[in-house]
């Protein structure tokens, strides 16, 4: 008796194996064969044939046999960080971001342009975007190397990886399918997908950042605030995807107008402009075009300065934000805040205030406080996860990147 | 060679077998052996064999086989609906209720007791329960049937299934090992457990309300107000267990003092006892021994008469929980929400207010309006998921309430 249904579970077991073996290398190698066949309970002849194609595709290499080894030291095998990289973008609301990462997560290129992308138009942004990452690949081709993936950070609400549906401060994303419009301005068959950036930027604090092995909600500070709920290793995304946007949270009912129709968002009180207004650093960040760190760097040295204007917009925010995390806490009873986007550099006037509205207004707070942290990664983190994100598919799916894996 | 382990595993597996033959009577039934076994994937002889067992402990009854089928029809399955019982509690601030349930989850009894709890010891409480407990146990012996565990619903934080962290309207519940005493008090080795009043609630709607298989949130009014979340059939219970606390969510810093040290919390404008001042029904619930709905009913006849100072106590109250619930609209990214306990009387006046703040507040909600459905267990919902819950542990697990089911 034959079944039909064998030859397929037997490929589905192989590409599951494939993934297996290249996450385990990268969570603990470098590895021998032996100890990859011991740490994946493969036989260790499967390990060695899968392990033969991986290197044979440029996702893993030999390194040279441990040296005075007993018996067959045979050779360790760890990824290969020379060919494949991941693509990471950013569009902020006043900046662009590009970064190439290695198969490990390690940065080879990053590149950061300072824009207003309020006053331009989607398809202008795009058009950029696209000029940008095909800079970035022609550089990564002459040092030998090539991307499999594009992941698009948006400050925004995004639909199916692929469309966003509302982006408070970029006027005229409305509806915008961002990944098609991309691969043709890239005229390229490359995968791209569209994410919140607070998501990529959650899971680069959780992957190269301060976060590791947490739950936690990534605040991220820049024109909006983002939110990105990790709970068991994953980003919280909700049934739609549309989660963690902390930053329309109400702080005050009687607050101000925003900019998505509501009053008193946290983004009035602590989003990068509403932080500069009032701080008194004249003019807002959507005027400059060139340095997009300029403005803050001028609100920290004032604040180093101890000028009071700016401690005390400094104090309000860091207030306005342990409200929203508060609301958060108590509705998801998350033990960690990790500060990070502009609020990294500024953390040492916001943590104070954070704490206090998380003493007063979150429940569980009294005999198990939660513990604000800040993030490492600062303003890098969602482009690093974007970038981190397409590694993380090629490592657990290289057979979907490389189908020849499957073969013979 | 034999292997130590597999005798373990075979009994694991059989364990498993059993609650998975249960659930799916539970869910499907009545079903013939044949249909169980199409329906579970094992074969027609285990189902048989475990039915048997299933059948002598009570928990499985055969209906008389089907007239007319073609063959040797079979008796088909269904739960014993004659015999086990679930006991549910709930402790509120100004009532006690117990619930027995039978294997379907109908309610087979229903008492509620009203009772000042704010200005009693914990202790007077407990032994008031066990009281209640034992009068229903002896009522429940009379007519041959018998509980199998009790689940007990409190207004507040509890941990690890067991221990009472802290209750906000219940003054003097603060790590309080509710589970320990109230085994103590009713003398008996039932299997005893406590949880968040809300997240029972939240399930019971799930099981036998309104919000069958949807994602949603459920705020229960009582005196305080709470919250639960289901995400994927299960209550997203948090990294502690503490999640779901709405009723402190803050709606405006300016606003009163709030029981937990807090202001302008949720519970201050929407609680029912906020409720009963704001629209000037005299006294409040704490001040009545005997009917718990008493004044609630006042304030339903007072709104039904259009009572211009009652409507419009109503309408901030809808405002206030349209708020926070848009807070956890743009944290969670929930489609629904269910309003419970005393919201379900007058959801005709919130209704309204609630959806209006949504429209304002919640991100998500102008291109996918988040939908508000209306409770129809109300104040009921919190001892019916306690029963309930009971009731699914054991049809998940016979076993552990029937180790003779695993024997010869």
């Amino acid at each position: 008796m034959t079944d039909p249904a064998l030859p397929a579970r037997h490929d589905f077991l192989r590409r599951h194996n494939f993934g297996l073996v290249l996450t385990t290398i990268a969570a603990r190698g470098p590895l021998s064969r032996a100890q990859l066949a011991v740490d994946t309970g493969l036989t260790k002849a499967t390990v060695s044939q899968l392990a033969e194609r991986l290197v044979s595709c440029g996702l893993v290499r030999e390194l040279e046999p441990a040296r005075g080894a007993v018996g067959r030291p045979g050779s360790p095998l760890e990824l290969d960080r020379k060919g494949i990289v991941g693509l990471g973008v950013e569009i902020a609301a006043d900046y662009l971001a590009v970064c190439a990462a290695d198969l490990s997560g390690a940065v080879v290129i990053h590149r950061v342009e300072g824009r207003d992308n309020r006053g331009a138009a989607p398809s202008a942004v795009i058009d950029r975007v696209a000029a940008l990452v095909h800079a970035v690949r022609e550089d990564l081709q002459a040092t030998g190397r090539s991307a499999l993936g594009v992941s698009v950070a948006v400050p925004g609400l995004v639909e199916g990886g692929h469309t966003v549906r509302l982006a408070p401060n970029l006027p005229g994303w409305t509806d915008l399918p961002l990944a098609a419009h991309l691969s043709v301005a890239l005229a390229t068959q490359l995968p791209i997908e569209a994410e919140n950036e607070a998501n990529l930027a959650a899971l680069a604090e959780l992957w190269y950042g301060i976060a590791t092995d947490l739950d936690f909600i990534h605040v991220s500070g820049e024109i909006g605030v983002g939110g990105g709920v990790v709970v068991d290793g994953a980003v919280f995304r909700g049934v739609r995807g549309f989660a963690g946007e902390l930053g329309h949270v109400t702080v005050d009912p009687a607050g101000p107008l925003c900019g998505c129709g509501s009053t008193g968002c946290l983004e009035q009180y602590a989003g990068q402009d509403a932080l500069l207004r009032a701080a008194g650093v004249t003019g807002d960040s959507s005027t400059r075009d060139g340095d997009p760190n300029g403005p803050l760097r001028e609100l920290v040295s004032r604040a180093e300065a101890g000028d009071e204007r700016t401690t005390a917009a400094l104090d309000a925010a860091g207030r306005a934000i342990g409200l929203a995390v508060a609301a958060v806490v108590n509705i998801l009873d998350v033990p960690t805040v990790v500060l990070g986007g502009i609020y990294a550099p500024l953390a040492q006037w916001l943590v104070a205030p954070v704490e206090a509205e998380l003493r007063l207004r979150a429940l569980a707070n009294r005999w198990d406080p939660v513990t604000v942290l800040v993030s490492t990664l600062g303003t890098q983190a969602a482009v690093r996860g974007a970038a981190g994100v397409c590694v993380d598919r090629v490592l657990r799916d290289p057979v979907s990147y490389f189908p020849v894996l499957q073969l013979g």
